[in-house]
């Protein structure tokens, strides 16, 4: 977080405000905080017969541009909850605001800019008038009060401040880029998934061409981890709920779990939000000896979780997802090396994909709060001595983020970052003292004594969900040809070239390569516009040239005449191209 | 169903009844019915200290033997409830079975032989001095009384009865051989699966052995289904109850299903029993041209139903299982041709798993029980007529059973035969056209008017739960190469040998083919036999000569010396062997 550009938002939020009421001096201004790459501010105007719209925001703008150089500074006042009940009477929202803080016992300050003054806790710019020039509204939308669906509706308006002209343009740039590779709207286009009212908000429906690169990441994972010394189990995606007490997911994490499905006799049984308790069902379905460690058990294993249906939004946040999952069951003194192995697998995978920007995060405790967190003194800090340590021997940088540790022990995720500069979590990692004590799980040591194993949790690739999410986004949907659902598409110039195009397409397939031909009635620039907007990476142009000459002339989605060509050749080269999984079209 | 046998094996359980109330003279028979492959009788033994053991039923036989000479025939003689209640007053359970005959207004008949006296529908044989001489007693259990738990548990004791020797030896051949076979018992030794009470009855865990025999049939069904024109989709494991009203499966089909999870908004969800609504959630994602038909989408989808725990059996009668399903979506017109060629996808399969035994059942309505299903005449005639055209063209035999078709059409399914000639139902397949009027399904045809696609469901491979506990029992855990989830152990006769077996083991595993190296410190005779009880394919025996020559001595799981080999040579010929999923050994 950058505290500076913050106080900068913060400071427009209060722009905003300053300049609605300026506008609508019937509207109720009501809580504005600093988000993720810019700031909102919420406000009732149930004193109009309608709340502004879109087409309201430019207005809007132009008022914070009149205010803003007459803002010289922010005045902080520390006021009594009377005084501030005084000043905002006809405002129920901060009188709610200012009970809560009366009742909290915490101290209730204002700040005054030009002539408005809201409640506000602090963290602002300094010079106001000169540093408050770069700013733009971005969007307007409903929004429950404080969140909550019991709550009135109010009128949120998102907008985002930068210190310079330049990073503003650049983020304008950056969204423009963002719309335009949104992966819903993609995703639509290519037909990679779909999701259904009926079936349930939050579940996908993976449609033909999504499943090939589904199916393509899963095998390649598959292959890759079997390399790397991986085992493949397959688990239910239910269980009773008891498995869940003794894991401690239970009471602790209900909220995120769809409800239970209860039977007669009593019995509970859970949607698996995770697939953890299941695989240390696996390692304890027999006794295990030190030989055997490590033991890595991997699944593509389908999750459920209950996320508020407010969260949700497209493959990014969802309610079912399968996870590039495993567990690896192992000696303690084998845990440093097998943590540093799976951070290597990740930048294998990266490297591989083109993902070169990322980093870690290591989620730590907060000291202050240690009853949301189960374990030991000792516990804590010795996983967090061991995943230093692996990460210490390896060349990614780490920050560090106090409080959002697991129940059960620190974690460290991998943060990385698209083509335009969004960051996605998409991997948790944890060297984990803990789930194997409260599973009981023991392996016998070279000297015949019991011990427990540490349990290495992973899942570099995330869910397929999320992950296709970001590869939509990262590559705007321009998939390498490995990943392509349709990886070749023939364009037969006239009706007379069809039937040698149907034998160029047979060939293909027979090549293993994923063919589509275009048998429309329509001209070869309809026909190449039309395979542009599939994105798919391959053209072959059939006329009676080609035909004659036995050839075809290839063309590539970059708008590349990359010539005439004998299909066995030009097959051979792609195919090398698949298997390589190389990311460029070059032939 | 053989009516002379039935009538067999029913008076051996008169017989039987008769020999254990002489032995046991305080005991009371209840009902002894004849059932596939044999019969029992149920008894009371309340009037002893303990009931008879499995060591009893010699001696209970031995007496069988004794009084069947004795009889004659039986005699037949129709009484009032009076004097069957005079006849049983000290029987509770045959006074219960009366009351119900008085109150059905059924005849109430007696059949004697010898000095015993049974209540009894009738169906015995006419001679059983002479015909009663080849049965045997198998097994005794306990059962509730009329199949409630909330009744008193009894002794059932098994038995089978034959018209000859020959036959009863068979038999016992079969049963002996049965549980040699048994999946559950193979599937423990080879590590295969297991079933956790924590986690469910009836939830099939894959651990990585048996794993790498599902993912070997699921790709094999992958690649095979893409020749075949079908493309794969990925649905969710649950769905709002909505989708299960329109298909009728609520509520007629819920005490199959797992119970719902009732969201605090009132929103239902379940676990879903069949993939079929998600696929037409698929169909229905966007409209449909006559020219995308047929559409043909595949799944290995996970489904979930619940079955009674009496009911569940290993693999074989599962809560959780992937089937190899599909809906076909075409028009009418297409629907014979789409249905055989379905067919011969089945015959493809079994075929290249050597199974040669198997036939077809068309399953028809009961029409004297019109009410239990859905549709009109027309529509069940239709596709009745459909599914018997496309049979009469492909050369396998069918027979029919009415009152088994599904609620909403008649269903065809195959029935295999293991190697052992046990019969299992793996796959239903359906002409339906119900569903696609119930889901709004629909195409623009050819000249722009709608229409409503046939929808065809299959399933060749059934469930990889059945079916590989099917695929065990018929290989009796000898799977061929392609499928064993180890193709060939390194046997290094003394540590000598042990580096140049990874060498070996190394080179094998760089051809893609599975290995594992045995480095205990036993002799080269337990090797070999700890291989064989793994049922491991082959063998490469690495001594001092081979090493020096540069060779590997192979010997198959079925002791057969193939010599010694480049081991070049034998990945080679071994690669390809399992390419071309051949079933022997030989190389």
């Amino acid at each position: 977080m950058d505290k500076k550009l913050d106080n900068l938002r913060h400071s427009a939020a209060h722009l905003l405000a300053t300049a609605v009421v300026e506008l609508w001096p019937k509207a109720l201004p009501t809580i504005g905080p600093v988000i993720e790459e810019g700031f909102y501010y919420d406000f009732d105007f149930a004193g109009y017969k309608s709340a502004p719209g879109l087409e309201d925001l430019s207005k809007i703008e132009k008022k914070m541009m009149e205010i803003a150089p007459k803002w010289k500074s922010f005045d902080k006042s520390e006021v009594s909850a009377e005084e501030a009940q005084k000043l905002f009477k006809d405002n129920p929202y901060k009188l709610e605001l200012i009970d809560e803080l009366e009742k909290n016992k915490e101290k209730i300050t204002l700040y005054k800019s030009g002539n408005f003054v809201d409640l506000c806790r602090g963290g602002h710019i300094d010079n106001p008038s000169e540093e408050l020039k770069h700013f733009k509204l971005t969007s307007i939308a409903g929004a429950y009060w404080r969140g909550s669906e019991k709550n009135k509706m109010l009128t949120r308006i998102y907008g985002t401040a930068f210190f310079s002209a330049k990073e503003l343009e650049e983020y304008i740039g950056r969204q423009e880029e963002a719309l335009k590779r949104d992966h819903r709207k993609i995703g639509k286009e290519l037909e990679l998934f779909t999701i259904s009212e009926k079936v349930g908000p939050g579940l996908i429906l993976w449609l033909p061409k999504g499943n090939i690169i589904k199916e393509e990441i899963e095998n390649w994972a598959k292959e890759t981890e079997k390399d790397w010394g991986y085992q493949r189990v397959t688990t239910p995606n239910i269980t009773k709920s008891g498995l869940y007490y003794t894991s401690g997911h239970l009471p602790y994490y209900k909220d995120d779990m769809y409800p239970p499905m209860k039977l007669d006799d009593g019995e509970e049984y859970y949607l698996k939000p995770m697939n953890c308790p299941h695989h240390h069902m696996i390692y304890a379905s027999r006794t295990r000896s030190y030989k055997e460690l490590p033991l890595r058990l991997a699944e593509y294993g389908t999750c459920y979780r209950y996320e508020a249906s407010g969260e949700l939004f497209g493959l990014m946040r969802v309610r079912g997802f399968a996870q590039n999952d495993s567990h690896i069951y192992c000696a303690q003194e084998q845990a440093v090396e097998e943590f540093i192995s799976v951070m290597k697998l990740h930048e294998y995978y990266y490297k591989t994909l083109g993902i070169t920007d990322y980093h870690l995060v290591l989620s730590l405790r907060d000291p202050k709060n240690k009853k949301k967190y189960h374990g030991d003194e000792e516990m804590w800090a010795l996983a967090e001595k061991l995943m230093r340590e692996a990460v210490s021997k390896i060349d990614i940088e780490m920050v560090e983020d106090i409080g959002s540790a697991a129940f059960y022990g620190p974690k460290i995720d991998f943060i990385i970052k698209s083509s335009i500069g969004r960051e996605f979590g998409i991997s948790t990692n944890q060297i984990d003292l803990f789930m194997g004590k409260r599973f009981g799980l023991k392996y016998t040591n070279k000297d015949g004594g019991e011990k427990t194993p540490v349990i290495i949790h992973r899942a570099p690739l995330g869910s397929h969900e999320r992950f296709v999410g970001f590869l939509i986004e990262h590559w705007g949907g321009n998939f390498p040809a490995w990943l392509s659902p349709v990886q070749v598409k023939v364009l037969p110039i006239t009706d007379k070239n069809l039937d040698y195009s149907k034998q160029v397409a047979k060939k293909l397939d027979e090549a293993g390569l994923r063919m589509e031909i275009n048998e429309n009635n329509d001209t070869l620039q309809a026909k190449i516009r039309d395979a542009q907007l599939q994105k798919i990476p391959y053209m072959l142009i059939i006329g009676g040239k080609e035909e004659e000459a036995g050839k075809v002339a290839v063309r590539s989605r970059e708008s590349k005449d990359l010539g005439q060509m004998d299909l066995k050749d030009f097959a051979e080269k792609l195919v090398k191209k698949i298997k390589a999984k190389e990311l460029d079209l070059a032939l």
